[in-house]
């Protein structure tokens, strides 16, 4: 497994595509648990809590515990924690995040009205009243944080609108640039090794999506693992100009 | 009033501000009316129906029947219609969209799997599943049109999201751009002009707004009236290459 003292794993076509688990994945994570190398699943979704996910992976037969996950959700609250941890927060936003932001603490006000912080994650039950306090407590200078930018989800309907086509109501209507935590942006993947207290220059990224994982190993200048089992082909592959350190066709490849 | 044989007239800016009637507007118009010249209200609000835009204003002290009403919900009516009369539709809205469809006779369906239409207006008991329903079917080849694109909403509470902030879910998820229906979009001030039955060269288009009410005119070719009771101040004005045929401080001015 190289000399590689942590790695940071995507979910959603690396370790299962939809609701199958990708073997080859399920036995990389064995090997990793083997060699007691420490990891963390770094996901962009924040709807769900860390034990939700770990159920998740466990139900495919994937060993996992609730602290080895690591959601944009996490990172968010992380961010504001750091920032001003008795800030007054207005959330967008399901389980997931309310979750990550009650772990840390974080005083979430349900009247946006003297927010320091609008954080919007992914929210099925989104209703214009929620969009409307986002938007003027932007307005009136809260800082701006979506959890991730994903403008679709792959459903067995088609793909969905993601939180990034979501949070564009806010952010088109106050024409303010909102701060992503999610993958491609350095800042989950700095989180996430910090929480596993590995440097940079120890870990790599791991992941099957070029613009989200890949890049957002190559944002926190670590090494990364494109593996072609979901969004990323070789094709694809073949015409981007940074080039992710390793490429498999499968995680069985990787020794 | 100079020689035009008709007239279109903004509303929000231009009659009223708020809850508070304009009183030179509300003298134009009678002028208008006891020199017999015809006129329509262009409103970009697709929200409400004729009769509640006219009873809004008659609520005002203007006089206003419904025939007098053109809202970007009839012209995106109007342009469904003209395209394909028997098309089926799938609509975000409120009354005022579902109103105008209803009069041309076209068929909306509530799930939109084979609509050959998506249009949507604005929405304040908005979704996740309508818009869901909006990116299905405009990823399978609906043509996706919007009422308008007003990004910001002026309120009691302060600015809120608009149609062009809620709809930008849409075109943000499926990476398609709209039609636009509403001002500063030709089209509407078109099918007004057709309405009223008056040629481009003979009517005149009159708003608060340079960027909506004259950028519209002017897009459609007409000669425009600026009137400063509302959005474009004087300063704002000074600094647009394409000015308005006329400007005035206040519609007393015009004669």
């Amino acid at each position: 497994m190289k000399n590689y003292k942590g790695y940071l794993i995507d979910l959603d076509g690396t370790m299962y595509k939809g609701t199958e688990v990708i073997e080859e994945a399920a036995a990389f994570v064995k090997r990793l648990i083997k060699l007691e190398i420490p990891y963390l699943y770094v996901t962009n979704n924040s709807t769900k809590t860390p034990e939700q996910v770990a159920q998740k992976l466990r139900d495919f037969g994937i060993p996992a515990k609730k602290e080895e996950v690591f959601t944009s959700a996490m990172a968010a609250a992380g961010y504001i924690y750091e920032q001003n941890k008795d800030a007054s927060v207005y959330m967008i936003g399901e389980e997931g995040l309310r979750y990550a932001l009650h772990e840390k603490g974080i005083h979430i006000i349900t009247d946006s009205e003297g927010a320091d912080f609008v954080v919007a994650g992914m929210d099925q039950q989104i209703t214009y009243e929620k969009l409307a306090q986002a938007c003027l407590a932007v307005r009136s200078g809260a800082k701006y944080i979506i959890t991730n930018g994903d403008t679709a989800l792959p459903t067995e309907r088609g793909l969905l609108p993601g939180n990034g086509a979501l949070t564009s109501v806010i952010t088109v209507s106050t024409q303010t640039t909102p701060l992503n935590m999610g993958k491609p942006e350095a800042i989950i993947v700095e989180q996430a090794l910090k929480l596993l207290g590995i440097g940079k220059e120890d870990a790599i990224m791991v992941g099957d999506n070029y613009h989200t994982d890949i890049m957002a190993g190559l944002n926190a200048g670590m090494d990364t693992l494109l593996v072609h089992s979901g969004v990323t082909t070789l094709e694809h592959l073949a015409t981007y100009e940074n080039k992710p350190t390793y490429s498999v066709n499968s995680l069985s490849e990787w020794e």
